[in-house]
């Protein structure tokens, strides 16, 4: 089975390029859809769902006398475990993509094909703007909250995965800066690229 | 003028993808030619100045009573003072491939396109294998020390010239692993990518 992860910063254009791998590769396509299959199978709603994975876990302190502690919530961590168990399922359907979700993680031992996107804040702006409409229009301080909070909750969700920061390449094949050049033009090249790297692993 | 910077783990083919690119663009490429430009206006040892590029800046503690302090060798700040001096004049001449020396962050004002190579340990030790003699076999306990330090040295250079993380991808535009995969190939698709990136930024 080959397997493509795509962990991405927010405005990057990361679910782009796996539309895209998508279509040329004819690989399955996973993102929301995994969150619909666990909500059907946890009976959690999946706007829940979707906050965990895009903000992290919900934790609360606790402190006894003296000593402070930190808990996280205990459905949540029943619904990230859903989720794994839901990425692996999938996984092993068919060839597929996944986008976000910790999966570069969660399927370490099934050889994907682990692909960063990334950009710098102007170029991640720029894009968010070119997404949005007249009703959710954001000034462009509230856009930079939202992208740092969004990437920082994805961070702080790898980081409780895996003992490793999530922007550094070592947890990645390939990382690519999507500043300054059409994605359509990087989905080309990746799609021949992961090609040829699936063969050579064969 | 086109401006590719290379930086590489020791052993992860960082060197050989640059003098493929190198052959396939036409960039001239330099690597220890810059230390031999910079050794003869500077009147220092080609391999010292080699030495503080792989091992970074020699140190020595202070201490005045209780106070502790630390301070770098003032020859070497000032052999790698020539260095930066040395690498932003030949990046003026013609369009170029610079391999080390921290050439990313040195010459970042004049957008290059920055890459980054890196493999796995198990991967880099079989690449120093293929290219050690009889004469300088190091067992693997050995290999592994030295591979670690000098990436160790790199790393600390860099941490010294920038206020980020070595191997974090935000300081490339593409960020390649080499393990499992011929560097030739991977050679073959970086010079595509590469030449439509200066296109864009035209």
């Amino acid at each position: 089975m080959k397997i493509i992860t795509i962990s991405r910063e927010f405005g990057s254009g990361g679910r782009e390029i796996g539309k895209r791998l998508s279509d040329t590769l004819g690989f399955v396509y996973y993102d929301s859809e995994i969150l619909t299959q666990i909500a059907q199978e946890t009976n959690l709603d999946k706007n829940y769902l979707d906050r965990i994975s895009e903000k992290g876990l919900p934790s609360y302190n606790l402190h006894y006398g003296r000593t402070f502690g930190f808990a996280y919530n205990q459905t949540a961590v029943n619904a990230l475990v859903a989720q794994q168990k839901a990425i692996k399922e999938l996984s092993q359907k068919g060839d597929c993509i996944f986008v976000g979700r910790g999966a570069n993680i969660i399927l370490r031992d099934y050889n994907p094909f682990k692909i960063f996107v990334y950009s710098d804040l102007r170029h991640k702006i720029e894009r968010c703007r070119e997404r949005s409409t007249a009703e959710n229009f954001m000034s462009d301080k509230e856009l930079i909250k939202q992208i740092k909070q969004i990437d920082n909750g994805r961070s702080k969700l790898h980081d409780l995965m895996s003992n490793t920061k999530w922007t550094d390449c070592d947890n990645y094949n390939i990382c690519i800066n999507t500043a300054g050049i059409a994605i359509k033009e990087i989905a080309v090249f990746l799609a021949e690229y992961i090609k040829r790297w699936f063969e050579t692993q064969l």
